[in-house]
């Protein structure tokens, strides 16, 4: 698979789960909610999780439908946690995707909501009833119920974001460091390879195949996120530069220095790479084409 | 079954739920998370969720580990939704259950995590591994994550919260108040009577004997909330009184004045008893005592 290739499939996928989240969130929530949800989670973000997901079920030869909406519903999870994590009593951030941030849109109590409602939602979709015409196998839907619910939980992502604020100011070795960012946001993308890979059925070697792959683009995302955040202007990046220093937060660039970030950023690529090689698997071309974006972008 | 039969079923099965909301919701959540979670849900509150699947649950002569989970399930959902009402930018408030709610004592960041945190507690209790000694079927973990998701989320009671936060101040007729309730506090209700019922299995003629049960003592118990709030005071609620008038929120008592409110948590417990005796469901008695419950508490 060559660069222009991969850049149409990831069109096309980007085009299925724009429309699947148009389709499942409601703009008739009432009271103004579903407006304030559909502010969150349309028009924006990278849609990475999704393309996780919907490549990770192409390797494992999987259940599209199935697929489809395991990658509204992560992508649900981050956009909602985005929203939490953007309120005043967390970052307060003005700025995301190049747009106000929802509660200064909304209020901050319709943000709080919005969030909580999409939670619920992510595990809604993930659940429909056997008579709706895209509905799958009950089983699966319990065990994609399971990996995303962990990833998202205490064990996860909620998790990593109490180590965060727990660390503001105070100094973290690359131990904790890591450990916080497993959670805060490796988790939920080591959790969309899984869900795309438990829509088809692997043997174990392939299954651990793919949850190294993820645990190492997890991992990379937020190395080159920190680096991103000294390097690029606020423009670029659509949300405000330059805010972790400014918040005294212990990142990569602040615990191993930005050549130091750069050089764990290859290591973590090269790894995934190396994880997608030994699983046995036929299709990962397009994982390993998510790999190198997930390290390259700059924004 | 007499009161006192009733009195010791009700005092071994809330023993029941709080060991198991002990061995759910870990102190081991990070950085002061677990901590922060389990203050919001133990030792506190009534317990009418729970009470209402395990009592459907017999009623359908279902499974009692999956209802025992269950009932942990809608209990975290029922817990953070209070966490998240409480913060300053809704309902703000510094008392509940007679303590310091969860953002005055951990901070509005940890509260608002905490919440979130418990949503996907609430997921994870409800899909347990196959290899987990008190599993049970994933046909029967995706039905209830699914009644879940939908009562917690936009359509049941996160909807039912926006309505109340754009409702402030103005005046709603009886039927918009019954919407708002349905969703924010009914819908809930109604799916602990569900996700019990789910349990088992029950002829259509039974569920919906249940559902409509459920439908009217989630009802019952709004209209009751909002006389308590009017003629009880702090100390005996555990939470502030007076509250809804202070803020100007509509109220049953507001729309249809004391008597009238009375009279209608009468008919609704009528409501819910008919609609027992409907289902054609041999062991309904434990339900029954319930509503009254619902209808005759004081606090």
């Amino acid at each position: 698979m060559d660069a222009s290739e991969f850049d149409s499939w990831m069109r096309a996928e980007l085009d299925s789960v724009e429309q699947a989240l148009q389709r499942w969130v409601s703009p008739d929530a009432p009271a103004g909610l579903g407006e304030a949800m559909r502010y969150g989670v349309l028009d924006g973000g990278k849609r990475l999780r999704p393309l996780l997901v919907l490549a990770a079920c192409e390797a494992a030869a999987g259940d599209r439908n199935a697929a489809l909406r395991a990658s509204v519903a992560v992508e649900l999870i981050h956009a909602y946690s985005l929203i939490h994590d953007d309120m005043p009593c967390m970052d307060n951030d003005v700025l995301r995707r190049g747009k106000p941030t929802v509660h200064v849109k909304f209020g901050q109590a319709q943000a709080m909501l919005a969030g909580d409602a999409m939670q619920a939602l992510a595990f809604e979709v993930l659940t429909p009833a056997s008579a709706e015409p895209d509905g799958f196998a009950p089983a699966l839907q319990a065990r994609l119920c399971g990996l995303l619910a962990r990833a998202a939980g205490h064990e996860g992502m909620a998790g990593g974001q109490a180590i965060d604020l727990a660390s503001i100011g105070r100094p973290l070795d690359e131990w904790k460091l890591r450990d916080m960012h497993r959670r805060k946001t490796g988790a939920l993308l080591q959790a969309s390879v899984l869900m795309g890979a438990a829509c088809g059925e692997l043997p174990a070697r392939g299954w651990e195949s793919l949850s190294q792959y993820g645990a190492a683009i997890g991992l990379a995302f937020q190395v080159v996120d920190d680096i991103l955040d000294v390097t690029q202007a606020s423009e670029t990046l659509g949300k405000t530069a330059g805010k972790d220093e400014h918040c005294n937060k212990p990142t990569y660039v602040s615990v191993l220095g930005l050549e130091g970030a750069r050089k764990q950023a290859q290591t973590l690529r090269e790894r995934a790479q190396a994880a997608l090689a030994e699983g046995g698997l036929r299709h990962t071309a397009r994982l390993s084409w998510l790999a190198d974006l997930v390290v390259d972008r700059n924004s």
